[in-house]
Order: structure tokens, then sequence, then C-alpha cells
């Protein structure tokens, strides 16, 4: 596979080419996915700003609070700017920082509405844009460490998925079932910032039920969303079981989903545009006459954000290309009744598609 | 003690009244801790947005994507705003909603950035003001529930210090010491959205050190800063321990922060401003000599949020007012060496104070 994303060290070099090529005067990027992929360390938002912020030229700053300084002071290639307890972190950073020229000043999505009203306070003619449109071009083209620790976490959540399926379903709760499942992810590695959500019975008609006290029972759906993190980079898979032999409208509404979820990937290769994806697994949906009951769109792009860029979804025109991941995950949510979500992810090669997730997509009957 | 804090379905109308005293036109408030304070239920933020919209006058909104909806249906007081995949959400809010007086509008700190510039695009004439100096008068005065659940918290806390502390600690990394006390925090019912946060020898001279690698020996100060939540009310306690016997200049600057910490506890009454009761705590160090290695605020509010207000910082003129809770934490850091902090949860009640924290605080040698 030609390497398509951009190798750690290089980002920030990267980043700051595109502000150049696009007029944008600056990026400043708050703790969130978007640092950990400039700099390698995402750190967590907080009421103390901390901001990284790229010009299109000069050097590259941070602005920190006092009590972070000693753990940052350690990358050279980074001036840190300094804020003390009874400062406006925002005044500090303006009287080092000035957004002079006509361009935009890009701020990533993360950032605290609070912190992104302090800039505007701050910088009163700077025109804020968000940083996304930005760093996706970076972001959505993995390298191949990052393809390897996509696929490395596929894995792991596959793995689990296995062990699942031999436990005991029927007589457990929902929040029972969860907790096993977050147990067996984290024993294999995955870091657990959210899930596993797990639904059951008419609950899997929400395709985003919280998981809660409901107790399985034969006759039921059960559908399992879940993943984790290695190395920050995430897993994502959904699997819908049954307790019990499943009754036919529930295997017909099964292998259409299956079906859609196969063609979804199937229409994945270099050039397609992310929308093509979508509807080629919608209109198997809605050649079955399910269309009003699959909700959402068929998929959402993967990487150090469990969502992010590309979202397959109508109306993306974006055109595919090698070292995008994303996830296919059709669904179908009769009211009242039951659900059904087949979610994998899959990677853009250079030949068409390759998936990360392996758990078997036929139906499994459980206990 | 007085109930001093509003009961949970009563906030909602609490909001709207304090919208009309500062004229402010309507509060817009994302999946947070705000959210969850004012409907009992946080979520997270995401891509998708999903906003709560109190207006000073009219009825009660939430902008929700279409996959929420069949979830967040069941309350019949708050008109749902269903936006489907292909909609752009702040357009769809527009058509039901509309800023049109002087007064500002409030968007909740934690809100991502990206959903700001998106309101701000839709309604290009409105005034955005951050959400906190409105919701913190309701959220920093503690309900009795409120308060009983932060107290529980910090008891199971204090709980598992004890149970730490029986273990062995030389020999040990940070992140295993780290690994353990987040079992026992959980095996008592916390939930551990950050930390614990483990440093070790000359590590704790760093106030936020990341826990990681380096193995606890003989001879080492230990800092564990940790926490977690019950009914989402968090517990955040720091005790620094010693590996085996300590030496005199490590014991001369525990016994500073000691005095310290109760100073500032005993400083802590209803009436007296929040700056005082840093200054209280910061004098006793100064008066000692380590001032500038004191080089952050006092403590922080707790609730819903690990950090809120009020903050106990100089320039912090805020009286205090019977159920406001939060820490006090001084800490001396002398770089290269060593860094000492002790941190309790206080509450302020009508006659004065009461520690919700009671893990001891003299000086506890390890293992």
């Amino acid at each position: 596979m030609i390497q398509t994303g951009i190798a750690a060290n290089d980002r920030i070099a990267a980043v700051r080419h595109l502000l150049g090529e696009e007029d944008v005067q600056a990026i400043i990027v708050a703790p969130s996915s978007d640092l950990r992929y400039l700099t390698g360390a995402g750190g967590h938002a907080s009421e103390r700003p901390t901001l990284l912020i790229v010009p299109a030229r000069g050097e590259t700053m941070m602005l920190v609070p006092r009590l972070e300084a000693p753990r940052l002071a350690r990358d050279e290639t980074i001036r840190l700017l300094v804020w003390s307890e009874t400062d406006d972190p925002y005044q500090v950073l303006a009287t080092s920082v000035a957004f002079p020229g006509d361009g935009s000043v890009a701020i990533s999505d993360q950032a605290w509405a609070a912190v992104l009203l302090g800039l505007q306070r701050s910088f009163p003619t700077a025109r804020f844009v968000a940083a996304s449109p930005l760093l996706r071009r970076l972001r959505m083209l993995k390298s191949d460490d990052e393809l390897a620790a996509l696929a490395k976490a596929a894995n792991l959540a596959d793995e689990a998925f296995q062990e699942v399926m031999a436990d005991r379903f029927s007589g457990r709760s929902e929040r029972d079932l969860a907790s096993r499942l977050a147990s067996m992810l984290q024993e294999r590695g995955l870091e657990i910032g959210w899930g596993p959500s797990v639904s059951s019975g008419p609950n899997t008609a929400s395709p985003h039920h919280l998981t809660g006290d409901r107790v399985v029972e034969e006759g039921d759906a059960v559908m399992l969303d879940f993943g984790g993190a290695l190395d920050g980079y995430q897993a994502d898979i959904t699997r819908t079981v049954h307790v019990g032999p499943a009754p036919a409208d529930f295997v017909r509404v099964y292998e259409v989903v299956r079906r859609a979820q196969q063609a979804g990937v199937d229409a994945v290769r270099p050039g397609v545009a992310a929308q093509d994806v979508d509807s080629a697994a919608r209109s198997v949906i809605e050649g079955d006459g399910y269309g009003e009951y699959f909700t959402h769109r068929t998929g959402h792009g993967i990487g150090l954000d469990t969502h992010e860029e590309p979202y397959i979804v109508s109306g993306n025109t974006l055109e595919l290309e090698p070292g995008m991941t994303f996830s296919v995950e059709p669904g179908v949510y009769l009211p009242g009744r039951f659900g059904v979500r087949i979610e994998d992810i899959v990677a853009v090669t250079d030949g068409g598609v390759r998936r990360l997730n392996e758990a078997p997509r036929e139906l499994q009957i459980v206990r």
C-alpha cells in the first residue's frame, strides 16, 4: 500500500503548509484528538485553557497554565507562553500573538465555546472558523502506523465479541452485559472512553439506546455497539445477536441489513464519493421496503476520534482515497419491536477496500 | 442546615427566572454537566449537535439528531426539534427560534467551538456570551441531595486511600499504583472519568505530572490525586505519602503544607471572600519562605464537574455562602527534588465549614 498519511513528526509542518495554501493566518488547537494528532499528547480540556498555536509563518507556540509548564517544557520546538492563575490567559496570548491579516483563524472543533468566546474577545477583528475542514485533509488519510493501530484495535474488539458470545445472555441486565464486555475489552488492552452500548428486546429499536436495567430474556434481540482505543486509535463495531431461535420476521430484517452492509462495503474504492457508499447500502434496505426505518447515515470516519471525517452520508461528495477509514453500519429499527445494525470498520486501499473487523456477520444465536 | 440549592425539578424554572433578571434572551446548553444539572441527563458531546434551548419566555426546546429522538421523546415538557442527517442543524434551529432582542444569548462553556460557530452563522445578530456566570449562581449552591452525594463520594475516596496505603509501593510503577487505586475506587461504586494521577520521587515536583512508568523506590515521596463520581457528583482528594522514613527536609515541607491546608479550611465561613481562603493558606507557605513554590490557586469548586465555580484564587471576591463546596489544596513543589500537596473537599455551612474528606492528613509512611 502507498504511504498516504503523514508521519507523526511531520504533521505540524504539514498543517503549516496547508495554512499557507488556504490563506489561514493560524490554527489554534485545544486539548483534543487534534492536539494529539499534531503533538502526540492530547491532554484533557479543562477550565484552564491550554492552546497550541501554529501560525502560517513564525514559531509554533503553546499557551499553558503555569502548573502544566514543568511537563510541557521538554519540547524545544514549541515556545511556551505561560499564564499564571491570576492572569487572563487570552490577554497573555494577545501580548505575544496578533492576527493582523485578512485570512481567517482556525479553531479546533472540540475547543470549548468558552475558549472561543475568550479568543473572540481578545482578538476582536479576527475571523474565526472551524479547523476541521483544514485538519481533515491530513487526519482522513491514515499513515501505515495509524492503519496498523486501527487494525489491531478492530481485531481486539472482534476477539471480545467472540468471547462475549459464549456467555449467557438471558437473565442478565443490559448493564451487566455491558460491564462484562468492557472487562473483556480492557483485558485486551483497549482503553474504554465510551460504552459499550447494549440494548435488548424492544430497546434495540432505538439506535442510540442508553444501556439500562432491562433484563435480557429468551426471544430477545440484543444489540452490542462497542470498542475502545489502542494508542489512541479507536475500534467501533456493532453486532446484533438473538437469544434462542430467531423468528422469521427477525431473520428477514437481519438478512436485509447484512446484504446492505455488504453492498456498502462492496461500493468502497478510491474515487467513489462518500455518499455513494451510503446509497449503495440504503438502496438494498429501500428495495426491501424498510427505507423509512433506516434513520441514520451509513457511517463515520474513525481514527483518534470514534466519529470523524469522512462521514458516509447523502450529500457528501468527497471522493474516497486510499488510507481513509470509516464504518459501514446500516440498520433497520422497527418501533416497539426490534432493531438490527451491523457495523464494521473498513479502510480504503489502492485496489478497493479492506475490512478491519472480521467478527462473524452471520446471525449468531446466543443463550 | 438551610436548604440552599435548587431541587432537580425546579432548575429549568430557576434558570428561566435568572434569564429575565439578567436580560439574557435564552440559554443554549450542550451535552455537559450543565445539561445534566438542568435535565438529569448529560449525554456526551459529539459531532451531531444536541442542544437544550431555554428562552426567557416561551417553551423549552431541544434540538436533537433524529436517531437520538426515540429516547428523548419521553419528556413532555420539552419540545423536540428533530434534525435529520442531511440537514444543517443550526438552520433547523433557526426556523423555530429567533433572538430578536437586545439581550445576549448564553451558551454553555463546554459546548464545542464548532457549535458556537454554527450558532453564530445562523444567528448573525445575536450576541453570544458564556453561560457560566449565570449558571454558577445556581450550580454553586448545592441542595441537600447534592451535598449528600458529594459527601458519600468523598467518603468512598477516603476508604480507597486507606486501602491503598496498606499496599506495597516500592517496586511498583506509577501506572501500576494508579491502576490499583482505580480498581479500589470502582469497586466502591465510583465512576472514574480522570486519573488517578500518581507521581513519585522528583516527579512530585510537577503539580500536574502525567502518571508514567517510573518505578517507586524506598525514599520516594508519592503523590496520589484521585476521585471519581457517584451519581455524577465528583470526589477529588490528594495525599502525599513517603516510602520509608522521611528525611527532615521533606517532613518540614510536609508540615508547612499541612498547616497551610488547615489554615485554608479554618478561613472558610459564610461572608468570607473566596480569595481570602487562598490567602489564608498561602500566607502560611509564604511565612515559611516557600511562597514561590506554591504555583497554583488554593482550590476549585466541585459538584457535577471536578473543577467548577467557585475558584479559590487571588482576585476572586465572591462571598462564600452555605452550600458551596470546593477543594482546599495548597502545595509546595521544589524542582528536581519533591512536591507535597494535601487536598480535601469542604462544604460551607451556616456555622462555618464541614470537611467532606476525613482521610488522615498526618504524614503517612508506606512500604
